[in-house]
C-alpha cells in the first residue's frame, strides 16, 4: 500500500464530503470509549493532519483546513503541519474563532457538518448541533474516513484477564447488585457502560489495550436481570470466561454491541452523556434516556480496604525503586554521559525489579533545566537533552503494579541552583505540605482547597497553570475522576477512599520546573459535634532534597509536617535498602 | 371585616382549589420579584398559615396540609402552627419527604396542582411542573388566594427619588448602553429586568417599598430603542420623572406590565430564569427567550470610582456610630437595665447621627449568650433578653446611607468570659484576617477562597453554619449577587470593584455566639508575568476586642495585621471622637 500524504488524505476526504454533501468534516481526537489514551486504529485526528500532540481537533472544509490545540502545542504545531495545507488555530488566544463558528463563516446557509458519532460524546455532539442549527446548519454522523484510512492496524490482542478478588476487594456480583439499586434510584430499566476503566472495574478484570492503562475495549449493558459484557471473545482467557459465568455476566462479541443496542425496545436507560454517540443513535428513537454519571465511576473511586492494603504495598516497592534511582541518578550524573530518555529508561528498570511490576502508568517524564517547565514534557528516544551536574531535573513517574497504582513526581538539584529555584521549590513544597495537613468536614470539595496549595506562590504573585490533584485508580487508569483537587467547579465530595494526588509546582519557561507529588487518600479524622471531619493520609514513600528548601520560609509546623514524613519514609523504606544506598538514604530523611 | 383563623381560612382555599378542580396548592414565600425581604401585601405564606418565619412554603392538599421550613425554624414552627391543622415538614432532615412527591403522593393520577405563577420564579416552575409532568399530574397558573385575602393592604405609596450621578458614578444612559452592548452579544432583541435592586439600579432611582432595602416596586422592559419603566407613577418624584425623561426612559403604570408584554411579537427576549413564572407565560407564545443573568446584575456589582468614594466616607460615619455606641454599651452594661431590643435601638440612634443616614440595612441582631448562637436572631420589641455584665454579646448591624450600604458585626465581652470562648472568638477572627490578607490571581471565585476563613475552626473539627461572604449594594440591598465566598459552588470571577462582606463565626446553641464582621473590596494587587493578582482591600473602621483575643494562637503575620488595622481605625476614626469616647477607644486601638 502506498503511503500518502497529509495532503493527499486531506483531497481523499474532501472527495468522500463531496459524494455525501458535506461542507464541513470534524475529525475529534477520540476513541469510543471516550478514552484519555487513544489505541492506534483510533488516531484519526493523528492521521488526517499529521500532528501529534495529545489535544486538538481538525476541521476540513472544501477549501480550507485546520488544526485547533492549546498553548502546550504552539511550538510543535506548526512545525508538523508545515506544508500540510491545514492552518493552527490558537485555542486560548484572543482572536482565534470557537471551530464552530468558523464553520459557519466558512459554509453555506444550510450546510451539512459532518463527524464520526463514534468519536464524539454525547455532550458534545448536542452542544455542537444545537450551535449549529441555531445558524440553520445540520450536523450529522458519517465516518467519513472508514474508506480512506483502510491500512489501519486492527485492534490489539492482548489478554483480558481477572483482578482477583483479594485485590479487587468486591465480588462482581456485589458490583452489579450496587449498581442496580442506583438504576432503581433512578428508575432505570438498563443500563449502559461504555467507559473502559468503568467496565474493567464493574467486571473485575484487566487487559493491556491501551498503553499504560490496564483496561481492554469493551462495554457494559445492564438490566435489572441480566447483564452481557461485549469484547472481543478470543482475548478472554478461560479463568475470566468461567469468572462472567461465576458472575452471572453473559460474553457477546465486542462488534455485535450497536447491533444488540438496536434491539433494544421500551427500556428506561441509564447512560452517560460522555459516552459516544453512536449510542444514542441506536437507543434513542425506541427507549427514554437518563443522562447520569455511570454510577460505578464514584463506587470504583472510593477504594475498598483491600484496594488500600494493595496501594500502602506497592507504595513500599515504589518507593525502594524510586530511592535506587535517586540514588543512582545522583550518584552517575557528571561522571557518565546521560540523557533524559535513558534515565527514564533506567527508572523502568528499577521499577522492574519490584514485585507484580506490570509497567509505567504513564509515559515517564524526565525534564532536565528548561523542559521541566514543559509540563507535558515527553523526552524523545533519540536526541533528547543531555543531562549533567549542574541545574534541576523534574521527574514524575508512576508504575502499574497488579496491586496498585502509583504516580511521583521528585525535583532534584543535580548541582548548584539559584537562591530563586530554591524559593520556588520550597513554596511550592509548602503548598504540598499545607494540603497534606488540612483537616475538613464532610460535604467538602475539592475546589475548596486547591487555595493551600497555591497560597505560598500566590503570596509573591506566582501559580501554576494546572491541577493539583487528580484521582488514580488501583491497578488501574493512573487519572480518574470523578474526584479532584482544582481550581475548577467540580460538585464531588471528598470522601474516605478516595485517593488523589498532590501536585503543586512551579515553572519558569527555559529554565526550570519544579513539582512535588504524593499520593493520598481521604481518612475519617474525627467525628465532632460538629460534623464527621476528614483528613489527607500520605500513600507515597520518597524522601524530598532537603538542599532546595528554605527553612526560613516554612513555619514549625510545615518542618515538623517534613521531619515526620522523612521519618515514616525510614520506617517504611530502609528495612529494604542495603550498603550505600541505605547509606545516602538516612541522610537524605534526617531532620531538617 | 371579619379576621379569619387559620383554619378558615385554609377551608376558604379548599373551596377554591374545589371550584377550579385543583387537588393541591402551593403558596411559596415570594413576590412578583423574587425579593429576599417580602412586602407586606405578599406575604401570602404568613397569612395562609400564621407562620412568620423567614423561610418556608406551605402546601395544601383537600385533606391535609404541611409547611416546610428548615432546621431554623424547628422551636418556632409548631408553636406558630398549634391548632391550624398544618404539618410540619422539616427540610434536610432525613425522612422528610420532598414537597412535591408528597404532593404526588397525597393526589389521584392526573391531579391538577396549582401555584400563582407571580410568586415563583421560572426557574422553581420548570422544576416543580417536569417533575409533576415525569408522574402525570400537571402544574397550573391559579392565584387562589386572590379572592380570600381580600383585605391586604395595598401597596406603599412611598416616594422614588433619585441617585444621583455623583453617587451613582454612571448615568442612565451608560447603563443601557452597556446593557444593550450585552443583549446584542446574545442577539437579543429585548430584555426584561424585574428584581428590583437591578431595577433601580439601572435607572439610577431609590424608595423605600420593602423594609431596609431601598428599592421601589417595578420592572424595566429594555429594546435596543426604547427603555420603559414600570412603576406606580404617583410615587415619582418630579426629579425623577425629569430623569428618566432626560435619559430616554418612558414611563408606564406599573400595573400596565402584563398588559404591554402581551403585545409583544417576534421578538427575542433576554430574561433571567429568576424572574416570576407570569412574565414567562405572557411572552413564551409570540417570541423567542433566552434564559441569562440580567447583565446589569454583574455590573452593579462591580463598584465604581464613585461609589468606592461613598463607601470610604460612609465607613467612617459608621465607625464613629459604631465606636460611641460600643464605647456607650461597655460602660452602661451593668449599671442600667437594658435588653437586647433596647440595645439595638440605641445603635440606631447613634447611626441616626451620622450624614445621609437613611435607616438601618437590615433589622439588627443583637443576640445576648445563648441568643447570639442564633443565626437570624430577631430580638423581640417586648420581652427580649436583659443584658448584664457577664456573658458575651453579638451585635451584628448595618445602615443605609444616602451614600452607601454597611454591615458590621462585633462580638463583644460584658465581663468574664471563658477560656474557651476566647479561644473559638480567636479562631474565628484568624479566619477573617487569613481571608482578609490572602493575594489572589484572576480568575478566581469565592469558594476557593472560602477555606482560610474556616481553617483554624477546621483544626480543632469546628465550623459554622453559614457562608463567609455575600456582595453588598452601594445605597442597595445589603444582600446581593453574583458573588460569594461560601463552601457552595458559585461560578462567578471575584474581580476588583466587588464589595464583599467578611465574617466568620463560630456559635455553640444555648451559650454564646461569636461572629467578626467587616466589609471589603477586591482591589487589583500587581500585576506579575503570571497573571493580574488581586487582593482585598478592608472598608469597614471599627475596633475588635482585644481582651477576647489568645495572643499565642495567632501568627506573627495574624498580628501584625490586627495591629495595623487597628492603626488604619486610629487614623480615620480618632479625628471625629472626642473626650471619654475617645480615651477609651485609643486604648482599644493599641497593638497586641
Amino acid at each position: 500500500m502506498q503511503i500518502m500524504t497529509v495532503k493527499e488524505k486531506v483531497a481523499s476526504l474532501r472527495e468522500e464530503m463531496k459524494k455525501n454533501n458535506i461542507e464541513a468534516f470534524i475529525v475529534y481526537s477520540a476513541d469510543p470509549h471516550m478514552s484519555e489514551y487513544l489505541p492506534d486504529e483510533w488516531q484519526e485526528r493523528t492521521w488526517i493532519s499529521g500532528f501529534t500532540g495529545s489535544a486538538g481537533f481538525v476541521v476540513v472544509t472544501m477549501d480550507k483546513a485546520g488544526l485547533w490545540t492549546d498553548g502546550r502545542y504552539f511550538t510543535q504545531g506548526p512545525v508538523e503541519l508545515e506544508g500540510s495545507g491545514i492552518d493552527l488555530f490558537k485555542d486560548g488566544v484572543e482572536g482565534t474563532p470557537n471551530y464552530v463558528d468558523w464553520i459557519i463563516s466558512q459554509t453555506s446557509e444550510n450546510a451539512k457538518v459532518a463527524v464520526n458519532a463514534l468519536a464524539t460524546s454525547n455532550a458534545n455532539w448536542e452542544k455542537v448541533k444545537t450551535k449549529l442549527e441555531s445558524k440553520g446548519c445540520e450536523l450529522v454522523d458519517k465516518p467519513l474516513l472508514k474508506n480512506i484510512w483502510t491500512d489501519r492496524g486492527t485492534e490489539s490482542r492482548n489478554p483480558v484477564f481477572v483482578h482477583p478478588i483479594e485485590r479487587a476487594g468486591q465480588s462482581v456480583v456485589d458490583k452489579l447488585s450496587a449498581i442496580r439499586e442506583k438504576m432503581k434510584e433512578e428508575d432505570a430499566t438498563a443500563h449502559i457502560i461504555s467507559s473502559l476503566d468503568d467496565v474493567a472495574w464493574t467486571v473485575n478484570l484487566r487487559g493491556s489495550d491501551v498503553d499504560c492503562n490496564p483496561v481492554f475495549l469493551g462495554y457494559v449493558y445492564l438490566s435489572l436481570e441480566n447483564a452481557i459484557l461485549f469484547v472481543d471473545t478470543d482475548k478472554l482467557e478461560d479463568a475470566s470466561k468461567a469468572s462472567m459465568k461465576e458472575s452471572g455476566v453473559e460474553i457477546q462479541e465486542y462488534n455485535s454491541f450497536f447491533d444488540y443496542l438496536k434491539t433494544l425496545k421500551n427500556e428506561t436507560i441509564l447512560v452517560s452523556e460522555n459516552s459516544n454517540q453512536s449510542i444514542f443513535e441506536a437507543v434513542k428513537e425506541n427507549n427514554t434516556l437518563i443522562k447520569k454519571a455511570v454510577p460505578g465511576h464514584l463506587m470504583k473511586a472510593i477504594k475498598n480496604e483491600a484496594e488500600l492494603k494493595g496501594f500502602e504495598s506497592v507504595m513500599v516497592r515504589d518507593g525502594v525503586a524510586m530511592v535506587n534511582f535517586l540514588h543512582w541518578l545522583t550518584n552517575t550524573v557528571g561522571k557518565e554521559e546521560l540523557d533524559e530518555y535513558q534515565i527514564g529508561q533506567k527508572l523502568l528498570d528499577f521499577r522492574k525489579k519490584g514485585k507484580y511490576f506490570v509497567g509505567n502508568s504513564f509515559d515517564s517524564i524526565v525534564g532536565y533545566k528548561g523542559n521541566g517547565a514543559i509540563i507535558h514534557y515527553s523526552a524523545p528516544e533519540k536526541g533528547s537533552s543531555k543531562v549533567s551536574d549542574y541545574g534541576s531535573i523534574l521527574i514524575d513517574s508512576g508504575g502499574q503494579y497488579l496491586d496498585g497504582t502509583t504516580d511521583i513526581t521528585r525535583t532534584l538539584p543535580l548541582g548548584e541552583v539559584t537562591k530563586e529555584f530554591k524559593e520556588d521549590a520550597t513554596r511550592a513544597l509548602q503548598g504540598m505540605i499545607r494540603l497534606s495537613m488540612v483537616k475538613f468536614p464532610k460535604g467538602t470539595k475539592g475546589v475548596q482547597l486547591d487555595v493551600l496549595a497555591r497560597q505560598a506562590l500566590w503570596e509573591v504573585g506566582k501559580d501554576y497553570n494546572h491541577g493539583t490533584g487528580h484521582g488514580v485508580g488501583s491497578f488501574m487508569n493512573v487519572h480518574e475522576g470523578p474526584q479532584s483537587i482544582r481550581k475548577e467547579l467540580n460538585d464531588i465530595d471528598l470522601v474516605p477512599g478516595m485517593v488523589l494526588s498532590n501536585e503543586p509546582g512551579y515553572y519558569v519557561e527555559g529554565e526550570y520546573g519544579i513539582r512535588h507529588e504524593n499520593l493520598f487518600v481521604v481518612k475519617e479524622w474525627k467525628k465532632t459535634k460538629w460534623n464527621s471531619f476528614y483528613e489527607f493520609e500520605t500513600l507515597t514513600y520518597c524522601p524530598f532534597f532537603s538542599s532546595i528548601i528554605v527553612k526560613d520560609l516554612l513555619s514549625q509546623e510545615e518542618i515538623d509536617w517534613l521531619n515526620q514524613y522523612h521519618n515514616a519514609c525510614e520506617e517504611k523504606l530502609a528495612p529494604h535498602l542495603k550498603g550505600e544506598v541505605k547509606e545516602w538514604f538516612l541522610e537524605m530523611v534526617k531532620p531538617i
